[in-house]
Parts: C-alpha cells; sequence; structure tokens
C-alpha cells in the first residue's frame, strides 16, 4: 500500500512506521512502556506491564502476519433434549449478535463491554486455568486435558449444522482464518466458576461446535455455578472483544506465560475509551465507524495514550482530513533540462500503455461510455450551436461535432491523463465571439485571422512545454481550483436553466387562454396580402379578426408550406404553442430528480448491495431512458436532439482548409500574437487548472498526471483544429468530473461491518476512446437519436452542474454561512479555525467567483485569461489575512511559502512535532506507571 | 411527572422506584452494594463500596434535590503578559469544548474519556488534598487554605470579562443552578503534581474565573511540572464528567470523607461502557442521544449492572420501544350501571373545559386553524360534490358546507375529545350511493327512508352509549387500527391522484398537436344546423373541416354564448384545453414536495432553531400560499376553489326539513331498522377506530379521552342532520391526525445537547371552533377562496395521506420487507421477533388490507362494516398463529388473552420477572465485588 501514496504522506506514513519500530532507545523496557500510557504520578514499573512491552517488542511489527481470527462466542442452553451448545455471537472486527428470536444476526455493530465484564475477565485470566500450546485433536480430548471435573455433556455432532447459515458466511471469512471458541454456560455441579484459557499448538477442527469450517486456534471456556448466565455471556463477549483487537492478538500468538497475556490486557484496558453512564445507553448499539485509526499509530512511541485519546484535538485529524500538503509532486519537479518534464511524462505513462487498455474492459465502463457519450453529444450541439450564432455559422454544430471526435479521440490516445473529456468550453467560446466580431469590425477574414492566433497559440505552447512551465501549476492551491470549478459548474447550471427558459420563446404558451373564448383562436395561413403581414402580426386581437374571410383553399396549407409560398400565418393562435413548453419543464425536472436520487440509491438500505450498485453506475443512462419513454408514449413534440448528418460546412462560404494567405493584409500574422499571447494564457489556465482538479490526490490516481504531455497534446491540436476551421478544444471540467465519478472504484467489503473503502479510479483510456468514436459516427446514428429529448438531456446537464458544485469544499462553507454555529457538522478545519476566519475566507472567495462571472459576462471578457491568473496573485495576498496555519487547514500553502517554512517545518507539521517534543519531555522524566490496575 | 403516566407504565414506574428506596432488605449493607454490579466470584466485600452504597441509601431518591451543577473547565496557559486561566470546556449535561482556535465552542457531545485518565483521576482523589465544606469567601483565599506554596500569579481580575458569551449561554442554565470549577494547569515550581477537590460550605462568586455568574460549589485543581497539559487536562475532564453524573454528584453533596468521595467513582467506574481500541476513533465526538436510560433505572437493585449493560437484549428494551401494554384505560373501564361511563366521561373532561378555551391562545393554533380550515374546506367540497352525484343533488355540495360546519361545531363544543374533526367519510358515502339507487330502484323516497334510518341509528347509539359498549375498543389492537387507518389513509392517495388525473378529461391535452398543423387548428360556433351537432363533434377531421364556411358573425360568439343560442361547437381545437392539465400538475406536484420539505425543515442544519420551527409549523399554509401565488401570476385558467355562495338547498326538489311521513308506505319506519343495524355498525367502527387512534398514549395527552361522550355526541347529531337532510358525520381519521400534528408540543432544550421532548398535543376546543365557524362562513368568503387552484389543495391532500400513513408501523414493516436483513434498522420488535414472523404478519396486515379495500370498491360495500368488526376477529385468530411473546411486540395484547395470563403475568413481563429472579438469585449467593479495583 505504501508503494502507492505519492510525495509527502508516504514520507509521513514511513515516519510513522520508523517510530514502531524498535530503535536504539525504543529497546529499553522502560521506554516500551510509554506505549501504554503516561501517568502523571511518578511510581514505580510494574513488572506486568514491562512483560507485556517485551512481548510486543519481541517481535518487528510487520514481520509476522497472523492469520485473521474468526471469534465464535457459543453458551450453553439447556432444553428438554438436555443441554445444547448455541452460537450467540461472533466477531471478525466487529460484533454480531444472535438476536433474541435465535434466527437473525443483528447489525455488526462495536462491541460496547461493561467496564466490570473486563476486570472480571481479568481475574478470570490471573485466577484460571492458562494452557499455551496444548496438543490435542478435539473438543473432547481439550476439555479432558483441562477440566478436573466431567463433561456437562451437550450434544457434540461431528457433522456440521446449520449448513445454509455456514455457507452464507464463509465468502466473509478469507482463506487462511482461524478460529477462537468461546464458550460460557452455567451447570450444576459446579460450586466456583471454571475458567480457561487454552492456544493450541495446532489449529483443531471442532465439528458442529463452530459456526465455519475453521481450525480453532484458541478456545476460552466459562462453566460456573446456575443463576449467572447473563454474566458469564458478558464476560464471554468481553474475551471475544479482547481477541478482536490487532495488539492482544499478537500477545495471544506470542505469549509463553500467563503474566504476558496480563499484561496485553492491562495495555489493552489501558487504551479504552469510556462512556460515562446517564450520557450513553448501553443497549444502543453503534455502527462501524466509516474511518479508524490505523493500528500503526497504536504501537508508536510518538502518539502516547494520553494524548491521542479524548476528542483529541491534533492527534487524530491527521489521518482523517487534516489540510492537504503543498504540491510536490514529482510530476511537477522541474529537471531544468529543455522538454526535461516532458520526457518524464512520456516514460512514466508509456509503462501504463498497455494497462490503459486492458483495464477498460469492465461492466461499469460500458455505463460510462453511455453517459458521457451523451453528454459529449449534447455538449457539442449546445456550443456547436452557440458558436454558430457567434460567428455567422462559420463554426457550426456540424464543425463542432467533427472537432470534438478528432481532438478527443487524439487526446485519449496520446496524452497524460485519458480520464480528461476535451470541450469547446465557455471562456474559449467568449474569446470567439469577441474576435469574430472584431474581425466584422476592422474588415478581417475570422478564420485567416484565427488561424494564425492557432498557429501562434501552439507555438507558445510548445514553448511552455519546453520551459516546463506547467511546474506553475504547483501554485493552483485549492482556493483557485475552486473559484475556477463553481464558475465552470454555475455556468453548466445557468446555461441549462437559460435553455429551457428559452423553450417558453419557441414555444410560447398562451397565459391568457380562457376556455369560453376557445372559439376565437385560430390561424389561418395569408397568401393575398404579403404587404401587411408584419401589421397583423402586431396585432393578432380577435376584434380585428372579424371582417376578415380566409379564402377557403389556403386553411388546407400547413405552416411550412404556407411561409413556402410566401404567405403569413394570421391569427390569434399562431404564435403559441399548447403543452410543449410546460411538459418540457416536466421533463426537466424529472430527469434531473431521477438522476439525483438513482444516484443516491446506492446509499439506500433497499436490495441487496449488487442490484443498488448497478442502479447507483447507470443512474443517468437509466433517467435518460426513463424519460424518453415518457415522451415516446404521450407523443408531445418536444424539442429533439437533432444531429446534423451530412457531412459539409454550415456555412456554405468556406471550406475544409483555411489557407493562411490570401484575405488578409500579411501583417495581420504577426499581429496575431497579441491575442495569441491571451489565447495562450486562457488555456493554459484553463486547461491545467482542470488537471489539477482532475488529479487531486483524493482520487488515488495510480497511474499518474502528465501535465507537461497534455498541454503538448491541446497545442498540436490547436494547429489541426486552425487550419481545418474546427472549434478549439481544452480539458472539460465538469464533463471530466462526471467521467471520473462515474469509473470509482470502491472495495468490497470483508469484514462484517467495515465500510466498503473508495479505491481509486478505473484508470484506462477504452472510455473516452469509444465515446469519441460514438461522436464521430453520431451522424450515422441521427434516426436513434432524434428520439432524446432536449429538455432531458438539460435535466442531466443541470445535475452535472449541481453535483460538481457539491463535491468542492466552497460549497460546504457556503453552507456553514447560513448555519448556527451549534448546528455546524463537525469538520476538522473548524475545530482549527475560528468560525469567522472560515466566513472571510468564504467571503472572499465568493467575491473573486462574482468577480470573475460578472468579467466572463460583459465587453471585459477579453481579459478573463489575465483575471484567472489573478486569482494565484489573491491568493498570495490572503497571506497578509490569515495566517499560515488558517491556510494550511483551509487550502494548501504555496509552495515558497512552505519552502520559507523548511527552517524547518509548515506550521501544522510543527505543532505535531512540538507535540512529539512534549511527549518526548513527559518520556524523560523516567518510567511512570497507570497506579490504579493491579 | 408520574402522574401523567396513566395506567401500566405507571405501575411499572411505581415499582422501579420502589425498588430504588430502601426496602427491608436493601437496608442490608450487602444488597446496598448490589446496586453496582455483581461479580461472578466470590470475595469479600470491599469496605470503599460499602460506604459508596450507604452514602447513597443515607437520602431517599428523589426526596432532596440539589441545585443543577454547571461544570468548567480552566487550564492556566502561559501569555506574553503572564500565567492566565483561560476556559477549555464545559459541561451541564454533556461536553462543549472550545475549539482550536479559542472562540468557537464544538457541538455538545457525549464526553468519552480515556480508561487511563479516569485511574490517575482515583489517584488524585487518594493521594491529594480533599476538602469537604470550606469555608472561604473567594478564590484567592480558597487558594491559601488549600496550598503550602504560594498562588502561581495568573491574573484574576473580579470584573466579569467576555460578557457576550456569558449573557449567550446563561440562557440555558436554569436559575438555582451552581458551578464546578475545574482548574488544571502546568506551573514551574512543582516538582510532584498537587490536587485538591474542594466542596465550599457556601456558593463562593469566583469573578472573572466563571463564564456565568454563578456561585462556585465544587473545586478541582491540579497542578503539576512542566510538559504534562495534556494528561492535566484528560484528568480534568475525567473530573468533570465524574460530577456531570447525578448518581455522583449525590454522593459529592454527601460525602464526609474522602473514602465516600472513592467509593462513589468506584461506582461510577462500574457503570462504565467502554468502546474497544481500534474499533472506535477516540477523537470521534459522539452526538448526544436521543433517548438515555433514566437515572431511576440505575439505581435500581433489581437491574443489576451485569445485565442492563452491554448492547443489551431486554433491559432497555422497556422505555425505548417496548410493546404496547394492554389498553386498561379507566376511561374504558366498565361501571357497570347504565349511562355509568357517559357520566364518568362528563365528570372527567368537565374539568377541563376552561382551560380547553384558555390552552387555545397560542400562535401555533393559528397556523392549525388555517390548515385545517382548508382542508376541511376542500373535504366538504370533495365529498359534497361526490354525494351530489351520487344522490341527484338531494345532498350537494351547500349541505355538505352547512352540515360540516354545524356538526363540526357541536362536536367540538360537547364533545369528549374536541381535537377530533368531524367529516364526511369514505364508508358513509358508500353507503348513501347504495341507500339512493336503492330508494329508486323500490320508488321510495330517498331522504325520508334516510331519516327513519338516522333516527334509528342515533336510538341504537344511545343504546350503545347506555350500555357502556365503547368499553369494546379495547379489542381494537394495534393491527385494527392499522389496516383500518391505511385503508384512509390509501383513499386520501389514491382520490387525490384520480381527481389529478380527471382534470386531464375535464382539460383535454392535445396530444397529436403538431406544430406545423397549427392553421389547421380552430373552433367555431355553429348556429345553423343544431340536429347535426352531435355528427359533427364525432368527427371533427381536418378534411371535414374545409368544404364547411361559418357565418362570420358566429365566430364572435364565446363558449357559453354559442351554447347557451342552441349552437354547438364545431373543430379541430374544440375538446382542448391547452396547458392547463401540465400547469395544475406542476402545481400539484410542487405543492406536495414544498409540503414536505417545509416539514421537514425543523430537522435541518440551517438557520436558528426559532426560524425553522416556525416555518415547519406553517408549512401547509406557507406551501399553499407560494402555489397560489405562482398560479395568480402566471393568470392560466386552472380550475379554483368554489364554493357556494347561496344559501338554498342545491335540489330544488327538496327542503330545509325533512319530514318523517307522507311519501313513503308507513311500514318504511320499521324496515329501517335493517339498514340501521348496518349504518350503526359502520358509525360505530368508524368513530370508535378513529377515536382510538387519536387517544394512542404516544400522543401523550394530558385530558384524557371520551368515547362514550364522543358517541353519544355522534348520534344525536344523527338526528339533526336527518331531519334537515344534510350528510353524516363521524371523525375523520387522517384530518383528525393532521390536526393534532399541527398542534404538537415541544420541550425548549435546557442543557446543551439535549434533544426536545415531545411533550403532547395542545388540546384544545378553540381550533376546532375557529375551522368551523370558518367554514360556516365561508358562504361569505367565495371572492378570496376562488383564487385557491383545486391542483394545490390535491396537493395537501396527498401530503396528508402520505403523512399519515408514514406513521403507521405497518409501514416500516412493509419495507422491511424490501430491505435485505443487514441493512434493516435496529427496530426494538426485529430484536425479540424472528424476521419471517414479522414478514408473515406484515402480509397478513397487507392481505386485509386488499380485502377491505376490493370490499368498499364493489357492490359488496355493503358488507363493509361488517368487514371491519371482523378484523378483531381475524386479530383474534392470529393467536392461533403467533406466539403470545411476539404478538406483544407487534401488536397490543387482547384484554382476555391478557387476563388468561394473569396467573399471572404478561410474556413480556414474565420474562423481566425472571430475570429479576435470576439477579436475585445471584444476590443470594452472598455479596461478591469487583476484584479488580485496589
Amino acid at each position: 500500500m505504501r508503494a502507492h501514496v505519492p510525495g509527502a504522506e508516504g514520507a509521513a506514513l514511513q515516519a510513522a512506521d520508523a517510530g514502531s519500530q524498535p530503535g536504539p532507545e525504543e529497546s529499553k523496557p522502560e521506554a516500551a512502556y510509554h506505549a501504554f500510557g503516561c501517568s502523571i504520578f511518578p511510581s514505580s514499573m510494574a513488572p506486568a506491564a514491562e512483560r507485556a512491552g517485551a512481548t510486543l517488542q519481541r517481535e518487528e511489527w510487520g514481520n509476522i502476519t497472523y492469520p485473521l481470527l474468526f471469534i465464535q462466542l457459543n453458551q450453553l442452553f439447556s432444553t428438554p433434549a438436555g443441554l445444547e451448545w448455541r452460537e450467540t455471537a461472533r466477531w471478525i472486527k466487529f460484533e454480531e449478535k444472535v438476536e433474541d428470536g435465535g434466527e437473525r444476526w443483528s447489525a455488526p455493530h462495536v462491541p460496547a463491554l461493561p467496564l466490570h465484564s473486563l476486570f472480571q475477565l481479568r481475574t478470570c485470566l490471573q485466577k484460571g486455568t492458562v494452557l499455551l500450546d496444548l496438543d490435542a485433536p478435539n473438543f473432547k480430548e481439550i476439555i479432558g486435558k483441562t477440566k478436573s471435573w466431567s463433561e456437562p455433556g451437550a450434544q457434540l455432532s461431528k457433522t456440521p449444522l446449520k449448513e445454509q447459515l455456514r455457507n452464507r458466511f464463509k465468502k466473509k471469512v478469507p482463506p487462511g482464518a482461524e478460529a477462537a471458541h468461546i464458550a460460557v454456560g452455567e451447570v450444576e455441579f459446579l460450586e466456583q466458576p471454571f475458567t480457561a484459557f487454552i492456544r493450541l499448538r495446532q489449529g483443531v477442527a471442532l465439528g458442529s461446535l463452530s459456526e465455519v469450517a475453521l481450525p480453532s486456534r484458541f478456545l476460552f471456556i466459562l462453566l460456573g455455578p446456575r443463576a449467572k448466565a447473563k454474566a458469564y455471556y458478558e464476560v464471554g463477549r468481553a474475551m471475544a472483544t479482547l481477541l478482536t483487537d490487532e495488539v492482544f492478538q499478537r500477545v495471544a500468538w506470542q505469549a509463553e506465560q500467563r503474566e504476558e497475556l496480563i499484561a496485553g490486557m492491562e495495555a489493552f484496558l489501558d487504551e479504552l475509551t469510556v462512556l460515562p453512564p446517564g450520557k450513553w445507553d448501553p443497549s444502543a448499539r453503534i455502527p462501524p465507524p466509516s474511518c479508524l485509526p490505523s493500528p500503526h499509530r497504536r504501537t508508536t512511541v510518538h502518539q502516547p495514550d494520553g494524548q491521542s485519546h479524548g476528542n483529541g484535538d491534533i492527534a487524530a485529524a491527521g489521518d482523517r482530513a487534516g489540510p492537504r500538503r503543498a504540491h510536490s509532486r514529482e510530476e511537477l519537479e522541474r529537471t531544468g533540462r529543455l522538454f526535461g518534464g516532458l520526457l518524464q511524462d512520456i516514460r512514466r505513462k508509456a509503462r501504463w500503455y498497455g494497462s490503459d487498455f486492458s483495464d477498460g474492459l469492465h461492466l461499469q465502463c460500458l455505463s460510462a461510455v453511455l453517459y458521457i457519450y451523451l453528454v459529449t453529444v449534447t455538449n457539442a450541439i449546445t456550443f456547436g450551436g452557440m458558436l454558430g450564432d457567434a460567428t455567422a455559422n462559420m463554426q457550426g454544430v456540424l464543425e463542432s461535432f467533427l472537432g470534438t471526435a478528432f481532438a478527443g479521440f487524439v487526446f485519449c490516445l496520446f496524452s497524460g491523463q485519458p480520464l480528461t473529456i476535451l470541450s469547446s468550453t465557455g471562456p474559449v467560446l467568449v474569446f470567439e465571439r469577441l474576435l469574430f466580431s472584431f474581425s466584422q469590425d476592422y474588415g478581417l477574414d475570422y478564420l485567416e485571422f484565427r488561424l494564425w492566433i492557432g498557429l501562434w497559440v501552439a507555438f507558445f505552447g510548445v514553448v511552455l512545454v519546453a520551459t516546463e512551465a506547467s511546474h506553475l501549476v504547483r501554485y493552483f492551491t485549492r482556493f483557485t481550483e475552486e473559484g475556477f470549478c463553481a464558475l465552470i459548474s454555475l455556468i453548466f447550471i445557468y446555461d441549462s436553466l437559460k435553455k429551457m427558459l428559452s423553450l417558453a420563446d419557441t414555444f410560447p404558451i398562451n397565459w391568457q387562454y380562457r376556455l369560453d373564448n376557445v372559439t376565437s383562436y385560430s390561424c389561418i395561413c395569408n397568401l393575398s396580402s404579403p404587404g401587411h403581414g408584419s401589421t397583423w402580426n402586431d396585432t393578432p386581437l380577435p376584434s380585428a379578426l372579424a371582417p376578415w374571410q380566409p379564402p377557403a383553399a389556403l386553411a388546407m396549407l400547413s405552416r411550412t408550406q404556407c411561409l413556402d409560398q410566401g404567405g403569413y400565418l394570421l391569427g390569434t393562435s399562431c404564435q403559441y404553442v399548447p403543452d410543449v413548453t410546460l411538459f418540457s419543464f416536466l421533463l426537466f425536472g424529472g430527469t434531473f430528480l431521477s438522476c439525483t436520487v438513482l444516484k443516491r440509491f446506492r446509499s439506500s438500505r433497499y436490495f441487496p448491495v449488487g442490484v443498488r450498485k448497478v442502479v447507483s453506475d447507470f443512474a443517468i443512462i437509466l433517467a435518460i431512458l426513463a424519460s424518453c419513454a415518457v415522451d415516446a408514449a404521450l407523443g408531445l413534440e418536444t424539442p429533439k436532439l437533432l444531429v446534423p448528418s451530412e457531412l459539409k460546412p454550415t456555412n456554405p462560404a468556406r471550406g475544409w482548409i483555411i489557407f493562411p494567405f490570401g484575405a488578409n493584409p500579411w501583417w495581420v500574422c504577426l499581429v496575431s500574437t497579441v491575442p495569441a499571447v491571451l489565447v495562450t494564457i486562457l488555456i493554459f489556465m484553463d486547461q491545467q487548472i482542470t488537471a489539477v482538479i482532475l488529479n487531486r490526490r483524493e482520487y488515488k490516481l495510480q497511474k499518474g498526471a502528465g501535465f507537461h504531455l497534455d498541454l503538448l497534446c491541446v497545442s498540436l491540436l490547436m494547429v489541426v483544429t486552425s487550419i481545418t476551421g474546427l472549434p478549439w478544444y481544452v480539458s472539460a471540467t465538469v464533463i471530466s468530473l462526471a467521467h471520473m465519478e462515474s469509473l470509482r472504484k470502491e472495495s468490497t467489503t470483508s469484514a462484517p461491518g467495515e465500510h466498503p473503502k473508495f479505491l481509486g479510479i478505473r484508470e484506462q483510456r477504452l472510455t473516452g476512446l469509444a465515446v469519441f468514436i460514438l461522436t464521430g459516427v453520431s451522424v450515422f446514428m441521427a434516426p436513434v437519436l432524434k428520439h432524446i429529448p432536449m429538455p432531458v438531456l438539460y435535466g442531466v446537464f443541470l445535475y452535472m452542474g449541481v453535483a460538481a458544485l457539491n463535491s468542492i469544499q466552497l460549497t460546504d462553507r457556503v453552507r456553514l454561512l447560513l448555519m448556527p454555529a451549534k448546528h455546524q457538522p463537525d469538520l476538522a478545519y473548524l475545530r482549527h479555525v475560528p468560525l469567522r476566519r472560515v466566513h472571510l475566507f468564504t467571503i472572499i472567495q465568493l467575491l473573486c467567483l462574482a468577480l470573475l462571472w460578472v468579467l466572463k459576462s460583459t465587453v471585459a471578457a477579453i481579459i478573463f485569461p489575465v483575471m484567472l491568473l489573478a486569482l494565484v496573485g489573491i491568493r498570495k495576498g490572503l497571506e497578509r489575512i490569515f495566517t499560515l496555519h488558517d491556510l494550511s487547514w483551509l487550502d494548501s500553502l504555496l509552495p515558497e511559502t512552505a519552502r520559507k517554512e523548511a527552517g524547518g517545518k509548515q506550521p501544522r507539521e510543527q505543532e505535531e512535532e512540538s507535540n512529539s517534543e512534549e511527549s518526548e519531555l513527559m518520556h524523560r522524566r523516567g518510567p511512570e506507571i497507570n497506579v490504579s490496575v493491579n
């Protein structure tokens, strides 16, 4: 596992590991004891604790691995047929109980014990029989070797019973596991309780006593006089819980005498968390927590017990939600050679190239392909339409289609991060619009001008790659990423809503429709007086209609026929379309809601996990299919997805190749450098911020990023798209995030109660390639695609925007603004940064976001790329307002700040170090033990 | 509080109390010890524990109450300005910490401690200074009397600091509370830790040391050498947690020597719940649980520690979700005298009559009135319309209005349970329909026939009241209630959906509308050939339209004018109404969703509690207003709520008084007894099941029910409504539940972290009276009400049906059918009843429900009332399939079963008793103590 953790965290883990391995000073017995607790009172060393420390020290942690223990508690019941052993609880990691009726396993839960029963267990270990490394072939002989009295006489068949139960559970127990048996019960012939702890030299199959056919290694027997079954049961539970403890397991495997066992138990006792009576209902079952302290932590000397405990402030935060370290990834380290970064990228990615294809063979990828394909096509059509509007169809829907398919395909094949989905993006669209109107104003040929700009941008891009400029992305901290990501997500949400509202213009609703006036609504084709058409259309009043009579023959002409024949439509219902808009809104809302609900279905309680997983993976496709089915069944003429089906430029005035000279004066090719610089900044920022977001550490990507390679690909594609007059493409944040989200891998749980872990993303090139191949052949799929209503796709867009917005911390912090302090969730940064600093940080981010939004929407759009750069500067300025400690929790530190602190540690590391110094000091005072336990 | 718990539970509580008071055998010191734990090993009695027991025994629990303790932890920090005490945590019941930044209080949480620090605290109490009943006027002197060294020199101003913080928190501390101060810190001059536990004889104000200006009673000081601040802090937390314990508080108040304190702490230790390391992250903060074991339980001898602990099976379930005891309420006890029950009802309710009016003066009631008024009016219109259809307008909307207003008003004024809302109900409607068609078929006068039936029903009703038949409702267990309530809720849901779908018939959508054919849609009034009207309407094809030309003048006639003049409408768009249906569905869905979301807003995290409470209380009204506003703003002609505005019978053929003789043969008055018996069963079941549901114990009604009085009111109202020909009224389950739900009282929390408790319902007559007065004057409010669209009200109906359905356990169990066992919630009955028995019970209930539904919808509807009675029989039959133990968890026991068991205990009581027997046995074995603690 350690090999997978890149950079700083890996180092931190190693440091933690180093602490757990016996260094020079830890080998002294007194130091060893420190792991178990540090008392505030000076006192002498207890021999038991010393031995426990010795037991743990004897072996090197991590070198010897013992088999997993399956622990089972059997209770002796008296039935009419005699005494009978019955399983009443079991443990692998968490506890499961047989419920009252005897037919049901409880949900796994944290085993909460009465302290009392632990103390009694200790007495059992102190006073009872302890047999270590016993040789016995079966249960009868074990009992024979242990006790002085005769067997209670419970029936023990050697053949397995209740096979169904066993078989179903066996899946959960990994091969090689061994069993521990706890047997408790009341018998009549005993006056005093009898207890025995037995470790067998060889695992022994106990037949029907065990639920799963595993060799048994440990046995704990507690038999006593009548009328205390409950108490015996609790002691049995305490023993089982003790045996589930990883530290005690090692002691139990290794112990050579009773004292070591007891010392191991003392160590366990010392680390207990207790809940006071009256504040906690002891019968409440605590569900397994989703994150647990690592066992490494517990054996580390640098984290003594007194500190890691007690709703601790610092110790536990590290693992859970500690602030991210500064970007110091190997991908971004400067080689200092020309194209050095690029070569490293290629070298790193080449290794994975084969697996990039083999890893894509999974059912989940099919769902991802369908989902992202539909999104990409919709996006291509949307942006194609808007580009067509902005450039008088010099770039239209067909160009958008071809460009997306070509650029996306090439990028997926050669890029460093093939999970990225290329697309036209909002900022580029804004720039194209400005460029086109500039060309119009100054009589320049737009496509030729654009070709030169594209070539220059590609050149600058290659220069940036050569000079390893991508290492600057280390300055893109969470602050910058979130600002950009929120902007793009908001644009998605805004656009989908705007598109829906514009439907009300395309298909206007007659809000003034009165049922009683049904006779006054009509629409007739008028061919006779085309000159008055506009006048009529402006005054479509019922009163104006009366004196006029249409020629009978014309009533038969449809709207298209009428307009084709030069007529115009006349009447009160011509400009209205009934039902379509409202039905579109129903489809839109329905799709959005079903996407949300189906996606969340994974964490619902209904149906088995497998079903839920499939439904959740295919949520978007299912939602689209359902909405399409509803639309098709009702048959209303909603606007549909129409893809071009002919391969010719949208504007007949242009060809497929743009020539560099001819239409514009020669100096244009030089002047183009000025806009090219702006576009380069834009492309660089747009591309790299998205790349940083996609390569975030929390996605646990294994194959590494390729910032330089990606930028090179984008630059070279600029050359091709400029020459062919296709749109320019960069990474699309929201779609790429949706792509990654649809490729999540989660572990299938092993021990009951353990939460599935996020394992990473299916990193491969197949899904991307398939998406863009499908996009390319969409021209031939027009007959199928035309059944998909646009409102459904806008609903999906809205879902994507909302999902992307919800994934960033900024959104959480905005929510905090509305919450009274006492209802706020227990977030790590809230524990460490004062609330008003958090709010201030949020508000500054919101202001930046608002500024970006305004810039994007106004004529100042041309300086938008510069503003993106300015975000980095603003982030730098924040260091004057916030302390580095606050920033390290709310954001990451900028590289040079981190270096400045390097004298050297970061604020938080410093803090941690001072803690460990503190604990060092405490150790130096001399060995001290817990006074209370005898 | 005990006075409020009626019947069996009260007795159980009292029994628990009795156990805590020193009985004859508990006064022996050994018995006293049993409260603290019972060991499985025989050993001698520890003197410390004995004394702790004695301390607790000395006073009688509940007689002396001590002031609430506010506990504050101050830590000594070294600042540039010198040493400074800073508050870092506080407790009333749960723990609140000052977060890292020093400016934020954490959310209240269960104080989880390391066991280690508790052991260290014990050492502190054993070895440190203990001063009980110290006399000192201020902190300086306290320190002076305690220590041998000089004061650390921290700044202590006597004037209060940080006033804002104090003022805001002071509200949470009830008057008369006292403070306990924990002061921990490192000082340079000490070599050994110094600890002191001080109880002051008089509360002393400590000035700026305390956050809230309360007299301080307890002080715990822990000062020690440097570098162990964390450990000191944890010991301080342990002390604070110990002081929050109610049992230890008593010890601390009473203790006369150190040993008693230590013994009290041992008792505390013995009751701890522990969480094992590695299974639980000690830094996780556990939110306060919503239900806690009562302190009574902890001091009871009958519940020894070993049993109540450890995710226990039986002990804890009693309080939380134990099965309800059989109905043995005083309201339903048989007096054996004629009208005895009625007289008791009147006597019981008369007491509360004054408060029934004064208790209604609360803002929440306003919201309830508006909500229930709108629901009642909608219901009256809906049922009025349906009754009108069923009876050829012999009873129409106006009759429904007047009847509802009159009957409801009278019932609210005189009934036993004024929270009930009377209404026409589904079963009665079905009966009226059958009666009317019977009258038609046999040529009888419907209203006269009905009058006689009504009079007979009233007579039978009075007989039932006289014979105290209402005590039979004790046989209506959860099984019967849930079947009936689910049926009524489903009818609500079904009706609201059906009404919405019928809109599509009233305002048909042209699903085949094609934008291109806009010219072919028209609708024209044809006056010329009325004879062919039907032919034209049947074939409204565009081709049929062409050869025909409308006279120009007629195009101006509106639909109404045209139909009035004997014309008919002709054309392709005549039968369609654009947009209205779809918009209605948007309003319907929007209202339902906003009701749900706004109602849930109470438990959201946003905005302060006050705002959330108001929004949640007014949720329905807000949703209705918002939907009306949207509807009004857009101006579409949606169907509106139209109340009659003239006071005359809907059918002109009838008058306001029905005469008993005249139209029908004389023997009809005798024959009427036959249907009257059926109606009596129906009315009795309908009325009483609803009454049982409304008077459920979980609503914590204080003023008691009045089953007999209610039935009398309903019977007498039958006389009036039969004579005036108004509809018959009984209690309406769903509306009454909504009424009660809108009148919930919840406690405002006192200690931070405590959950608000459900306190009961605002029981009063004002809301009901206001609702029905408003209903009565609605005829004059027609201009206002006509702005409310019907789809909005149907949305509210849907919400009510869903809310009522969600409130019953049957729904939970149906959900269980879909859940894999391991994902099921930890419900009490699932712990005790095997899953397949639970499923079987659910499926039987569902079958009964299906049968009821089929009966209600078919011609067999006449035997529906008998079928309701049969539910009780089926419930009786269930005793052959299920064990009494299972039934006691899934349902309540029937009275005679409970009596049969009375030899005598119920299964669960038996079980509990056997437990206590068991523990008794354990006690008799002789005193045993926990060996481990020294």
